[in-house]
């Protein structure tokens, strides 16, 4: 089923943009956890569009209200369910999108797949607005990793083909993860993301939008977590990742650029460091055979550009059966890529608490 | 559990590289069909080492028993179990790497795994010899498909850099798949397959390996397959294809090249084609929020170079906890790319048909 | 995990007795079914204690709020959410029930499974409270499952030992099963429910409670229906039907019954019905081998008497580790087999629609 | 799907009565398990019908081969596969009844599900046969079980009516459990066990058979094992012996009887017993609110009579559409509880596991 991820951390997403209320259930949290909820509403906020620049001028109200699951703040072992009251949408700006499909966007795929009883409004289930709920479930997850020492984090590593510069695969260190949390802007290069910005704005400007490529990555994993063939890191921290919409592909380790490399040069020779075992490189991100090396984890995930531009564009009419041609009103990020990285982030949180 | 996949068309793989015997339970294949042997065969063919020059030397015998969920060659609604017998297995070749780690392999990471009991002897269950279970049972999946419709196919993109021509994603067929199949390399331009394979023989030479790209596409699917969010077509499809061994990364549609367009380029029309939608071009790889668009599935997955190479090698010994030098001796393949393509197939025969 | 069930049509229960609001989400619906609104709370009212004799006197608001999955009361294929908000609870009444636990309550094993986090108050999560949500789903489980001819009704079958009629179970109607539903206390002999009332109304007076037994029937399934092993339909309705609290045994057909009979009493013969097959008995309950004969399904469930109960009961004091005396305060029903006959009939629904 | 059960200790058992081979998959045993194949061919031979008086003649071989999982008999976390192959089967009788439902059986319903297709030999994958390789699973479940201080053990309750001694709830011990698995008509008293056996004798001569009651118990659990509502221990235990063929149904602790208590005289009270807590009597069986008390598990199963009679008996002709009689050749059990004891604690013990 679609809306539910895992199996020891089991969250449930429900909701659409312009439905009453989007949220999740999360089944499997230990009891006995204070919630730090101001760090929970600190993570979400990087998700939420408030007034950046790069991001839709729709003032969205993302607190999650817990109805569930929680007594004086503390997790009681129940499920916790987590409801965001949606308001603010404007429903008629897609009433007449019914039948006009927007290109890249999940519209006629969705018409056809529920016979035409879709929920058009915002893009219905398909909406960049479910990630609200994954990263409150993601912002829960994190809080308990933090306390088995593990660490989750994520920048920009491109925006249009301008690259910042890429964690030390070798050392990156939570110090470095948690310090990129807290810019507005999540870069390592500050230079680079001024260049990000702008080209964001010259997108907007053309009433047009760009795409980018996130790293992430995960340390503090011990070595050995994952399971061969299918329950693999790699096979859950995709499945997780092809969740946060626009994704189109991913990568581990060096990823497409070793397939360049001989064996000889991708191979990362063990080495003794103390008493543990590390590798000297790290072009395997972390996982070998699906398993934990106790290397940091390392991989990226490709953006593709907002899908909604205010240029002309072509598409059909599904009722008439007859091409049109459609501007898309409403307003929308030019660059999603930047409230994306909390939205990677929380899916690689959930992945990894349910291989534990 | 790792060694399952679906819920529709359950697989479940068992076996180790030197174990007495490898196989596969199907859970879910409808009663009343005819196996087609001689093509389960020509399949799984395709995957074994059988002499190729760019092959491990080994004489694997992958002959598939089927000992349940058959009457007469007809499946009869239980679930189906296929064995394949080990035999001509050198297990003494990896007496002595018990406690010394092939780089890039996954013995490190299944020693801290499994507390040291774990298989060493041919990587144990995480040897490219499980693939193939999972190509007979993709042959399967593939033969229910084919009554559907849908054709499956693959061909190696590139293999050290040296590219074949690319699938043409708006118009791809099934014929074309098809041809590919009987190739004895599988790629679309010949020439470049030639310099490919002259690529691999200098890998072997120099006790080396190189690294490649596989193109996979699926056509036939009717638009609306696919759940959104967690069990979408690109979920699905990634967390099935990670479960073949040396696979790290991939990317659907043109992936992560879109991260450079602008959504003015990337968008795909929607076009009539006389009564049926289409897109004018497929940078969406036939999959839109998860969904089927009714357009070729299109992704191209990234394969390291084989992680066993006869050069010397720097390794620890896991019990003594100091550095050695490692030479690894055995048969083994310079390149896995062009026997991974029937993988990458079966890999994704299986998630589509668990999609359905 | 312990609040979703199903796959096809998954239900995901969240909420605790007195937590800010207890749900459901249920994914799987198929689009474009309009709800019977008026239908779904004729349904639950039935589980609702409104003020019945027998009932506690406490008014419980069970309005479902559909927060998502619905557009103009139209199903649109995104999980559909429903939330009851708690009102009206006593929090108070439970405070000094955090180290007694309550005999034949789950409050000791939970505290024991939580660490003494678990949320004691009404309950938390094993509250009968749980099966307002529980009935939601089932009651649209309901409606999917008219439109297939299926229906699904039960009956009390006895209440401290004091029996209603059987449903005939070769010819038990679906008419016959909507009868019942529509009465204020579900008996086939209304005789025979004034004699329970008055059992009932007995045990009040002694502050004490009464069991019982439900049965239950589905009429309309076609031969066939069910997987063999561990997914029966004896399997899926006996694992739907535990997640209603009190019930303590299940059995299909004749049941225990039949263990006091030889094979040839208790087989039952094959006719022909016209062109169909039937038995002329149905001492198997209409499951063959865990599938469906095309019988009527007929299954029993044992009831325990409430575990509320105000007379004084010996029980320990968790913190103190010493025994003490209990009396417990509060609201609640001296017989909950009547208000738990919709619930039964609920969670048959949900078993029966995820084994379609 | 049917042939999979469980999570943690994930069984997929493959295999139809006259198939070349039955078996099972393990995913999930840890690494590092030296198998006492000695215990485990032993709990088999208790199934096993080696000539037994109330056995089928049939001469079963039922060697479990375990072709992966395990190095030098010592688990390695790779999934274990057991195969059983089968032979001395006599497919020939079963030829006649492939249109000739046998009453009772699961020949129609199968027939229906897999449209004709089913295997009719000796019940296919619905044949009791499938419980030698569950019990293979349960062997080594209770292995794994025993070292946690987790006993598992079961008696004929009833067989025909006559009653067998009751586990004493409360002060049920691992070593009285231990002491009926060694006795070869497992009950408690042996002079009841003369008068079940005079009456299987009885019934096998009249050409015909007998049900019967089993009592299982689980003693060593902890209090806090179980989840509430779907995945509490009564849900799983349940599902899970539902797979065993001819249980038709199943009660906790008092089960029925206590439908005719009050709540006053049903419910348990707590008690100090030293430092831990106890209850004075056992009526919940040891579960409340699905989740273990600490007191011992206690269920009965009911097994209806061996639906396999050689009198003559009314059935239809599917293929002819009329009625016709049937006289069941063969070699059949009189009655399968003696046998089917070991397989309910075989279905307890892989339940019980996969709660832990």
């Amino acid at each position: 089923m679609s809306c539910s991820f895992g199996e020891k951390y089991k969250i449930t997403i429900f909701g659409q943009s312009h439905s009453e209320a989007i949220g999740v259930v999360i089944d499997g949290i230990p009891a006995g956890i204070k919630l730090d909820m101001e760090k929970i509403l600190a993570f979400m906020a990087r998700r939420a569009p408030g007034g950046k620049a790069y991001a839709t001028r729709r003032n969205e109200s993302d607190y999650p209200n817990i109805v569930s699951g929680v007594v004086d703040g503390v997790t009681c072992g129940a499920p916790l369910c987590a409801v965001i009251v949606n308001s603010d949408q404007h429903s008629s700006d897609y009433n007449k999108l019914k039948y006009l499909p927007r290109p890249s966007h999940a519209d006629f795929a969705a018409y056809m797949k529920h016979n035409g009883f879709n929920d058009i409004r915002g893009g219905g289930n398909f909406s960049g607005r479910m990630t609200a709920p994954m990263c409150f479930a993601g912002a829960v997850a994190m809080q308990i990793l933090q306390e088995k020492g593990i660490t989750v984090g994520a920048h920009i590593s491109s925006i249009a083909g301008i690259a910042d510069s890429s964690f030390d695969p070798v050392n990156v260190s939570a110090d470095e993860l948690n310090e990129i949390k807290v810019k507005s802007f999540p870069v390592i290069d500050g230079e680079k993301g001024e260049e990000m910005l702008a080209e964001i704005e010259k997108a907007r400007m053309s009433l047009d939008s760009v795409g980018g490529v996130i790293e992430c990555a995960a340390v503090g994993l011990k070595p050995g977590i994952g399971e061969p063939v299918f329950d693999g890191m790699e096979n859950v921290i995709s499945s997780a990742v092809f969740g946060v919409p626009a994704v189109k592909g991913i990568e581990f380790g060096n990823g497409f650029a070793c397939t360049k490399l001989r064996g000889s040069e991708n191979n990362d020779p063990f080495v003794m460091d103390g008493d543990e075992v590390k590798t000297l490189t790290n072009n395997h991100g972390g996982i070998l055979g699906g398993i934990s090396s106790g290397m940091p984890i390392i991989f990226r995930v490709a953006m593709k550009p907002t899908a909604s531009v205010s240029v002309e564009q072509r598409t059909v009419n599904l009722k008439e059966k007859k091409e049109e041609n459609l501007v898309i009103g409403g307003r929308h990020d030019p660059c999603i890529v930047p409230r994306a990285v909390p939205c990677i982030e929380a899916a690689t949180a959930i992945a990894i608490i349910n291989l534990l």
